[in-house]
């Protein structure tokens, strides 16, 4: 009996007792790059022990609704699932019937990061527009709200907008009032996808019913992942009417949880007190500080407003190519050389002033080369 | 600006330093009301803290192909995911073309209790067969598995079982070899969903590529959350001749994680020493020690063999009804009134006399009822 | 220029004026291997010539709506579509939502010859269930009407009945209600495939709506094309209120015809007047002088009741496969030498007479062999 | 019993002798508002009576893969499916695997036309670019070919054109040449839709494989209703290589008719001699007599190069409006006020001038108003 033991040690060694990376490294290729918050993970230990009901049947689950309908008023309902794309793709088929399309703009992640899930997991049709600050318009909108009542077309039943957006910009509370005020004339629902949400009300500085509830939103994917969590981003109904089956299509989407307590847990612990914004407020904090290192360096171009937490810059190809050897990053557009550089709840003022000294350098060596 | 906090924690309350349920209670209504085990739980803290890659491209997830090929042999490769519906339908979409149906008993949980997300994420027709311990055989396989290139029948591509079963029983070493032996004979490539695969090596007494890799088994679902972990199951290829497109499937069925550091060093916690044996081992022997003190509960009646981590027994109704008050468990079968129990690796010895007890005086206060 | 028109004549010849088959020859292998009523094309020839709206919104569409309201009932609306497989999975996906489930006889067409186009394209999970005859009972209904509530299970949203079944039996009207009873009862919607629904009323000998309509069935896929036409088959709505998106599925679905003139045109052919229960009457007639025959030939064993236009009979296996080499015709079940023989509106009494003569001769070959 | 006929006589009257719609009446507003070549009905008659088997398994069906062998090369195969949404849903999902996605022209059929049958029936995600005249060109598929082996985006497996296009435009032979050797270089198939193929090579002066087969294209849509048939296209795959189960995929997508050899007789009909290209031309020649006219009509402005069988218009609205009372035609942009015009095979000079003249006697009345 012992051989099925000897057979796994015997390959990859005992367990370890140290990390097998540096806790002491940081960079700027993703917000995702980052781990758990500590707030967030002694969260999860406290929730541990003991049984609990699984599947959302338990406390913290039950709880989280109340943390919940606190920021998003009593008609919302929080649902728990593992990620973003399953928000989306949970989000928008409760929000559509069969012959239903999205209308989203095309740097949305539904539409370019997602694999397909949308149309291969939900049969959802997107119709997207250009959007050059990653941000839709009313306009933008009924460029695509036509044909309503035409059996040729995938009706047009909800916009889907992103907030803060892929591109670190910011749609104002003004103008998601607008674009729900078009979508709702034309009988559309309203999904906000809100990965970055928390960043987006920090900006803003307005609660997150701000923008969402007070504004008629439909549906939000509240992200957390981003944020500071482990894993884990909430499907937030905010118009009961707007949606059908939700609990049904979660589950058939692979998105419920069996332990879902250290879900609920992670979200308590995030947005039962201000640990989300001062999370989301230091990390636009950081962007800034980025940003201002960036525009001060010669050569670099700051490509976008930075209102969030992502910088884009357009620099050197060569200079990409060795700064990325120091620090992964991602390069947005092959084409023109931008790159892209997210900040987190966990980057410090160091790793900003040493990110950009070396670019600083790097950009130096360019220019002498 | 403040707002935004205060409208939050009015409505939940400050964080709670303490947990919101009693970690001391266990009980037997299912491997997933337990939590996580400490040791898992200590490879998280200690993978967290700087930035790594997110998506599977970090240290954690590299480490982990060698842990599972450790196990299952060299070809083998784990692709980590969130939980077991998502790993059983992200393995039959890459194990199938669009115009395959997939075998399983009509006791399975792909049929059962996933909300029919084979059928609505993947496209996947299910042919079920009668199972009276949830267990297929050749000859129940052949009963489906006809009209090979007759365009009006899917094509039966894969064969599923359950190892160990939902019905708490095992499949013997030779009969899942003679499954695969006739699947492959007809052309069909096998998956076998474990869930709670570690508890079927514990019964068994064989390493997991006893009766997997050395067999010819194509692809795994395997389970971790039943065996102690917080959240996450692996897909386990096998043979990667017989499946395609393994990481956009993940991906699009919204299974990717992105701090995926989190779900491997779980998992690393669990086979790169022996606490999955461990584990499944004590779950194992918890569900002896409660059938054996079910069997000598006279009115109680233990209904199917015990080979792993289940007990099925009938109750009277009213006992069922009176001991569900003290213990929430499932009624397995409302027109037998069967009812399922479920040991855990955190279920004591204690745990299982004190539930006996109370069976015990429920019998008997129907008995002199 | 004339190289085009070469080219294709070169290689296939030029357009022949007789045609390649012999029209003087019909057999007993399927009712879709007769070709279409002459009243019928005569229908079809006079809708031609000159222009109207395509897809639908034509005369003989608009009248067609009257000749189905005449049959059942003023809440009734005809949508034609191509085939059958294409009525079953349109109608069913508007009866249901994204999470429900259909229950069907195990030898549902929808279920074993449609390549799982329920699942497929309309995302539906199929729980069937054994039907020895074909049939379901309120009670094999309620064997899969469970777990109403519960996110784990695809919800039971339709009862999907055959009338007349795939083995040739009959539902009676009382029969009907109480599925019909039964599924009401539970929420779930009835629909009918009736790609022989004119043989059930011809051989019932009551009107179309007596067991549709007047016991509360919600839709009905009703066959044209085993009835004499050449291609179509109708989605009938009996209940408006259980139907969505009629319009925008059938499209979705492939199933909307441009020329819909031409399917409008043969269902009026058929249904303004009596032809389709001529012809109805004509087939069953044929089967039971067929199954007269073969009831009076020694050794052949006439499996299940004759109701409607098929006759199942075990032959002994040389028998078979000698006849076959006459007469084109399927063996239905491999393992017990079961074969099928369908009757058709073209069927003739010499047509039985001298199949049943050569089944003589073949048995009587064996017999002496 | 005669209950039942006169239920369906008493409510939609006596199947009625004559036409129900004005056999002397054509318009523009669409090639399927056409009926029927009388060749082809012819041939459709012939191939009636006797059985023959079902599912293509006849002599027509048979010919027929000689028939297109003459035009497309020894490796070319038909599959004869109802309709043109089922042809191109066909053809994507044979061509693609589950992880794959399309470009296409904004502007394209499969993307505008079809209500998201390509999304919801095939889970195949779409890539559109900006085509002013309907056309792909190298560089615009380059916008949507990046990201290659990236697991997080829907790889780019197939392109998709239309030959002649939605806006009534050709590509070149040279243009299609570029356009398959930048996707095969890419390691993506091609895909045409044919809908209206046989116009585009009676413009092009050129065989059907001069701008298929001869250059590499992977599959194509074949249109046959547009060219004078009842009903029927056929998915004709040029590339063996490129494609993945056609039967199941033809018959799960429910574009599997049982008596085929009504669909196979008709492009026996139209391909084995020259109908195909008389047609063609004559609806093309019909399209060029038509724009002359309006060209000489001051105050309607020809829109866009009229190469096949449509004429685009901009006309004042009132003009739209009046002449839409007289002939029934559809406004292509409600913004610009352009309008479409469709010829057929069955336009006449006399219908061309006849429309010619309304048209300018309206725009008189305008001019004068």
């Amino acid at each position: 009996m012992n051989d099925i033991t000897l057979t796994a040690v015997s390959s990859a060694g005992a367990v370890n007792a140290h990390p097998l990376h540096d806790p002491e490294v940081r960079g700027f290729a993703s917000d995702n790059y980052a781990g758990v918050d500590p707030e967030v993970l002694e969260a999860m230990t406290r929730a541990n022990g003991g049984h609990v009901p699984s599947y959302g049947d338990d406390v913290y689950t039950n709880r989280l609704q109340e943390v919940f309908r606190g920021h998003f008023g009593d008609r919302a309902t929080a649902y728990p699932v593992f990620n973003g794309t399953g928000a989306n793709v949970v989000a928008l088929q409760a929000a559509t019937q069969r012959w239903h399309s999205v209308i989203c703009a095309e740097s949305a992640h539904i539409h370019v990061d997602e694999c397909g899930a949308p149309e291969k997991m939900g049969g959802l049709k997107l119709l997207t527009v250009p959007a050059p600050l990653g941000k839709l318009t009313p306009e933008s909108i009924d460029s695509q709200a036509w044909a309503f009542d035409d059996e040729h077309r995938a009706q047009p039943g909800v916009v889907s907008i992103t907030q803060s957006t892929e591109l670190g910009t910011l749609y104002t509370v003004d103008e998601v009032a607008a674009i729900v005020e078009r979508a709702h004339g034309r009988g559309m629902a309203v999904h906000l996808d809100g990965a970055r949400i928390a960043n987006a009300a920090a900006a803003l500085e307005v609660p997150l019913a701000a923008f969402t509830t007070d504004l008629g939103v439909d549906i939000v994917s509240f992200g957390g992942t981003k944020n500071g969590l482990m894993f884990g981003e909430c499907v937030v109904v905010l118009n009961p009417q707007a949606v059908r089956g939700m609990d049904y299509i979660r589950k058939s989407s692979m998105q419920l949880a069996s332990k879902m307590r250290f879900v609920s847990a992670q979200f308590d612990a995030l947005l039962s007190g201000d640990l989300w914004l001062r999370n989301a407020r230091h990390a636009n904090a950081m962007a800034q500080r980025l940003e201002a290192a960036v525009r001060s360096t010669p050569g670099a171009k700051v490509q976008r407003p930075v209102q969030a937490n992502a910088v884009f810059a357009v620099l050197p190809r060569d200079v990409t190519e060795r700064l990325q050897t120091r620090y992964p990053f991602y390069v947005w557009d092959e084409q023109t050389g931008e790159v892209r550089w997210m900040t987190s709840f966990d980057t410090t003022e160091t790793d900003v002033d040493s990110f950009a000294t070396a670019l600083q350098q790097e950009m130096a060596t360019q220019a002498s080369g």
